[in-house]
C-alpha cells in the first residue's frame, strides 16, 4: 500500500516524477464556497521556486500551476481540485551517466531494491521537485486556515553552525519575506549568507534549521491518542526530503528541565484560559490550548555536492561520481515554504476533523 | 474525525480510560497461521506495569491482558485480535477533588473544551495508561518481526541532565535488561538513580531521552513520498504522551555537518550493499537501505509533581494545587517499552504495505 | 489489508468467532455529549438473539453487552466506545465432526484457503453470530439519528414465494414489532407462519427480502462520485451474510420503465421541494434529497438444512453430510434487525461526512 | 469527508466537472514493473466514448487520455499513475437556461443543497462524464488481472422490455464486442435495436441490465466480515450513475428457492475443489470460491428526454423544461465498459489486499 496521499479529510494526492510530464495531485475534501484566487497559489509557487537568487539553484522552470477541476466562477465546487504543473526544463540526457549509479545519501539505491525499475533522472520520483504539490495544496489550505484568522509563519533559524540567537518571540514574524533566505534574524542572516558564498566556492554543501509559529490557533484541534496535533506535525515535517529531526515546544530540551520548571500553569485573563508559559509549544494532550504553536525542523546538508565522491554503481564496481551540474548549496530557504505548506495542510485537516467531535 | 487507530494493514485501534472498565484494542490486519504465545504478551505488558521497583509509581495493577477473538488452537486465524485489560486498581473518589480544575501541562483543558464532557479521573483517555493497548499490539508486531530476523533494541539515554555518553554501537544492548531502568551504559545508570532519588525528594520530577535501534531490517520498506518511513516513525513517537522531539540518524546535529561529512557512501560487500556511515539512520529518501534504524526520543518532565502549583479552576477561579498521590518521578524508563511497542507497529505494517510494491 | 471496519467517520471495527470467548467491536467517532443508555443497546440485541420464538433457531445466549469505554456518567465522550458480548452456549464438541468438512454454501472452503488456518467451530469468523457487533453499534448509531429526528423501518416483505402484496407505503410501519416475524402485512403474515411451519417439518430452509424505508433524512447526504448513499448502502446491505441482491428505490423494476415515466418531477410545497413520485429512492445523484429512503434486500435461503447432503472433505473425499443440530428455517426475521443497524450506521457516518462539504 | 476515492491498495482518485477543464485521476497503488500500453487504455476510452454509432449520443470529444506520471519507458514505476482527458467539446452556453432549473430525476437540486454552490454545465461533476477517469483507472486494473490470468466480460442483457432469455453461459462471451449494443445474444439484440429507434423517436428513453462475469478468478479474494467481495463489487455498481439494482448468483431469484435446491455441493475433480451448481456467484462468505463469478447491474432511463416536463427552479416555481439537445436514449450499451472498469478496480484492490492475509 503505497503512500502518496496526506491528510484524512482535508486530503491531497500527490503524483509527478521530476523529469516525468508533469507534478500534480489532487486535493480532496476542500469544502464548497471558498473563493480561491489562483494568483496566491501561483505566488507561493514562486517562493518555493528555484532560480530566485543567486543563493539558490538555477534550474530554470516556470512553474505554473494548472487548476483542473473544482472552482467554478472563482469559487470551490467541494468537488477535488486536480491541478498539475508541467515540467518544461527537463535535460534527461544530463542523467544517462547516473542510471546505473547510487549516489551517496540519495534514494537511488532504495528506489532501486524496492520498485525494480526506477526513474533515474533527477531522482524521478524521490526528488524535491515533488514538493510542488506540496505548496499547491499549502496554500489552499492556507485559504480555510485565513478564514478562520489562524496565521502561520515560517523562517531559517540556522545554517550550518550560524543560528540565530532569538527566539521566534524577539523577532518580527512580519520582515520574514523582506530576507532573500527567510530569515528574519538581520545580525545571522548576514553570517549565514556569507557562509552559503564560503561553501559554494567550496563545492560543499550545508544543513540548517526552520522555526514554524502557528498563531491563533484555536483550542481543541488534535485527534489523540494517535492523531495528535503534534504527531500529525511531526509526520508532515519528516515526510520533507532531507529532514532528520523535528521538535515542538520545548523539545529536546525539555529533557534537561524539571516538572516545576517545565509546567504552564494556567491564567483566565480576559474569559480566557492562557498559560503563563508555553512550554507545551500550543498543544496539550495533543489537542491545542490556544497558544502559538511553534516548532523546529533540522534539515541535512544537501546529498549533491560539487566535489567528487566514491560510491558504487548497481553491479557492485566502486565509481568515482563527479561533481557537476547546478544544485544548491542548501534547501533551507527554499524548504520554508514547504514546511509551511505541510503544516497548513494539517491545520486543515484537524479543523475540518474537529468538526465532527462534537456533533 | 477521531483519532484512535495506527496503521494501515497492521492497525490498532484503542479504547479505555483510565478509570473505566477496561484499556483494549483491536489488532486488525495480522496475517494468519503466526503462532501466538500470550505469555509473550503479557511479559512485555508487565514491563510497561507500574510498581515495579521504588524508582517507579506504586499503583497495583494486575493488568492481565485477555485476548477475546483471532487466535484458534495457539495460531493466529488472520482475523482481528480483541484484547483487553480491565482496569481493578481504580480508586474514582480520589479524584473528586481534580474535577473542575485543569492542571498545568495535562490534557484537562483541552479535553474539556473538545469534548464538553470529559473523564476527569486519572486524566481518563488522556491518561498514559492508555499505552497498555499499545503494548499489547507490538507485542503482537513483534512477533512478524522476529520471523524477518528483525530485533528491536530500545534503552534510557538520558534522565535530566544525566546523559550517557557512548552511542549505542558502543554499549551492548543485551543487557538493557539487567538495569532497572534500561539504560545499559553502567556509568550513566548510577547517576541516573541518583538523581531520581534526590528529585524524589524534592517532589519533582524528569525528563530523559530513550533511543531505539532497529537491526537487520531489509531494505525496501517505506512509502515515499508522505509514509516514509522516518515520517511513521516520527509519527508513532510524537503520539506518546509527554514526548516533544525526535530525531533519526544524525538528526539536529546534521544541520551543522557539510554535505561532503555528511554523506553516506555505498560499497558493496560480499554482494550486499552497504554505506560506510551511517549519518542516514538506515533511511533514504524515507525507505529503509538495510543498515541501521536508529533514532532519539525527548520525553518532558511529567506533569504531575508533589509540589504545590498554581492553576485555573474551569470558572477562571486562581486555585492552589497541591502535591500529593502515587507518581513517577520519571516516565522515562517505562517508556521503554511503548517506544518499541509502537516502533515494531510501524515496522509490522510497513513490512505488509511493502508486499503491494511490487506484485 | 483486512475489512473489518466499516464506516469512514462513525466508524465500527468488529471482532470475534462464533465460539471464540466473545463477539465485540469498538465504535469509533461516536461524537461527545449524547446520552447514552446501555438498555436501548440491549433492546436492540434482544431483538436478534436466536430463541425467541419457535420461528427462530434456539441457541441459548444471553447475549449481554458490556460497554468497556466511551460512556462516563451516562453520556459519550467522544473517544472510542469499546464493547463486548461473551459466547457462553459453546458446545465445540458438536463441531469435531466438521472440522475438515467443506459445508456446501458456507465458508469452509473459501475460508480454509485463506487464510490456511481456521475456526471451524460453528462457522468461526464466517457465522451470523458476528452482527451481534453490528447491532450494538447500530443502536449507538441510532441515537444520532434519532437526534436529527431520522427514523428507520424495516420488515420482512417475503419468505419463500409468499410475497407482500404491498408497498410500504399501505403498511403500518409501526405495527412492524408486533409481528413475531416482523412483517406488518397481516394476510402474508400468516402465509409465512405457515410456510415456515411446513419447510420445518421439511428440514429445509427458506430466504426471503427485507424492506428498509428511512424517513425524516434531511437532504444532502451521501459523497459523490465513490460513496454514493445508495452505494454504502448496498455495500452494508451485501456485507450482511446471506444477501445475494439489493435494490434502491425502483431498482430492478425501472430497467423495464421509460424516462417520462420514471422521473420525479420537482414541486415546491410549503417552501420544501419534493417530488411528485419516488421512483429515486429518496437519492439523486448519490445525495439524499429529503423524501423517503427506501430498499430492499434478498437473503438467499439459510444453507444450513437438516436434510443430508453430499459434500467434499479437506482431502477430496466425497462425504455424506447429515442433518441435524439446531437451526432456523430463515433467517429473514431476525435480519430485519441487521438490516436496521447497518443502515443506522451509514447514515450516521454520512452525516458526519456532510458537516464538512460546507464548513 | 468526501467519498472521490476508490479502493483501499489500488485505488483510484477522481476529478472534473463535466465541462471543466478536464477529467481525471490518480492510480494509487499500481505495483512497479507492469508493461503499461497506453494505446490499450485509448482503446478502452474509446469504447465508453459517445458518438460512436447512431444509438448512442452524438457529443463530439476525442477523449484522448494523457499519462502523466508513473510510467517510465513503458513500464510501471510504483509511484502514482496521474492521467487527464481534456474536455474539448464544451459549450456552456448551452447549459445557461438550466442555471436555476433542478431537472426531474438529475442531481441539481441535491447538488445545490448540498455545496450551495455547483457547476450547471453538463451536470458538472454528477455528469456520467466522470466515468471516463473510472475506464482508465479500470483500464491499468485490467494488466493486473490479465498477468493472472483473469478475465471479465459484460454484456447488456436487456433494454427496457427486451430481455435475453438465455444465461451467460449459454452466450459466447467472445462476441459481444461483435454487437454495437454489447448484446451478444442475436435474437435480443435485434429486438433491443427496435426498440431503441422506436423510443428515439417518441423522444423517450429506456433502461436495461447489465451482466458481469469474471472468469479463472482464483479463490480467496474478498475481506470478511464488511469488504466481501460482493460487497464491494455492489457498491462499485451502485456508485455508477443510474444504476438501482445489484444482484450476485441467482440474486432476487434466490429468495423463492429452498436450501436443498440452492446449496452448491462441493466436488474435487482433478484436484481442485468445484461446486455442483453456482448459485452462490462464485463468493462464499465475502470470499472467491474459484468459480465464476457473475452479476446482474440495474440501469434506470436515463432522465434526460426529448419530451417537454413540468419541474421546478430554485425559487419554487413551477417551470416548463423543453426536451432538446443531443442525448442517448439509453445508457445501457456504454454501461458495459463502465461496469467491466468498477469490476476490475475490485478485483484488482482484492488481488492486492489479499497478499496480506497469508504473510
Amino acid at each position: 500500500m503505497s503512500g502518496n496521499s496526506f491528510g484524512k479529510i482535508f486530503k491531497l494526492i500527490s503524483f509527478g516524477e521530476s523529469h516525468g510530464a508533469a507534478i500534480g495531485g489532487v486535493v480532496e475534501g476542500f469544502p464548497a464556497g471558498y473563493v480561491v484566487d489562483i494568483e496566491d497559489i501561483q505566488n507561493e509557487l514562486n517562493k518555493r521556486k528555484p532560480g530566485q537568487s543567486k543563493y539558490v539553484s538555477s534550474r530554470n522552470e516556470d512553474d505554473k500551476v494548472e487548476i483542473l477541476s473544482g472552482i467554478f466562477e472563482g469559487k470551490s465546487l467541494g468537488t477535488p481540485i486536480g491541478f498539475l504543473v508541467r515540467n518544461k526544463d527537463s535535460q534527461p540526457k544530463d542523467y544517462d551517466h547516473l542510471k546505473d549509479i547510487f549516489r551517496p545519501s540519495h534514494a537511488d539505491y532504495t528506489y532501486e531494491i524496492k520498485y525494480g525499475h526506477r526513474d533515474h533522472r533527477g531522482g524521478g520520483r524521490s526528488s524535491a521537485r515533488e514538493t510542488v504539490s506540496r505548496v499547491v495544496a499549502g496554500a489552499l489550505a492556507n485559504i480555510i486556515l485565513r478564514k478562520q484568522g489562524i496565521t502561520l509563519y515560517a523562517y531559517v533559524h540556522s545554517i550550518g553552525h550560524i543560528e540565530s540567537q532569538s527566539n521566534y518571540r524577539e523577532l518580527d514574524m512580519n520582515s520574514i519575506n523582506d530576507s532573500v533566505i527567510y530569515c528574519p534574524d538581520k545580525n545571522a542572516e548576514k553570517k549565514m549568507l556569507d557562509l552559503i558564498e564560503e561553501t559554494k566556492q567550496e563545492g560543499d554543501s550545508l544543513g540548517g534549521e526552520v522555526v514554524c509559529v502557528i498563531k491563533n490557533c484555536m483550542p481543541g484541534l488534535g485527534e489523540p491518542v494517535f492523531d495528535k496535533m503534534e504527531a500529525e506535525l511531526a509526520k508532515a515535517m519528516l515526510s520533507i526530503n532531507a529532514v532528520k529531526g523535528f521538535e515542538i515546544g520545548s523539545g529536546f530540551q525539555s529533557t534537561k528541565m524539571k516538572g516545576s520548571e517545565h509546567n504552564d500553569i494556567f491564567i483566565n485573563e480576559g474569559d480566557e484560559f492562557r498559560t503563563k508559559t508555553n512550554y507545551s509549544g500550543g498543544i496539550q494532550g495533543g489537542i491545542t490550548n490556544g497558544m502559538d504553536i511553534y516548532f523546529k525542523v533540522a534539515f541535512k546538508p544537501i546529498a549533491t555536492i560539487m566535489k567528487d565522491q566514491l560510491t558504487a554503481d548497481k553491479e557492485g564496481n566502486s565509481i568515482l561520481l563527479e561533481g557537476k551540474g547546478r544544485h544548491d548549496v542548501t534547501v533551507v530557504p527554499r524548504a520554508v515554504s514547504i514546511v509551511k505548506a505541510m503544516s497548513a495542510m494539517v491545520v486543515a485537516d484537524m479543523l475540518l476533523r474537529n468538526s465532527n467531535s462534537k456533533f
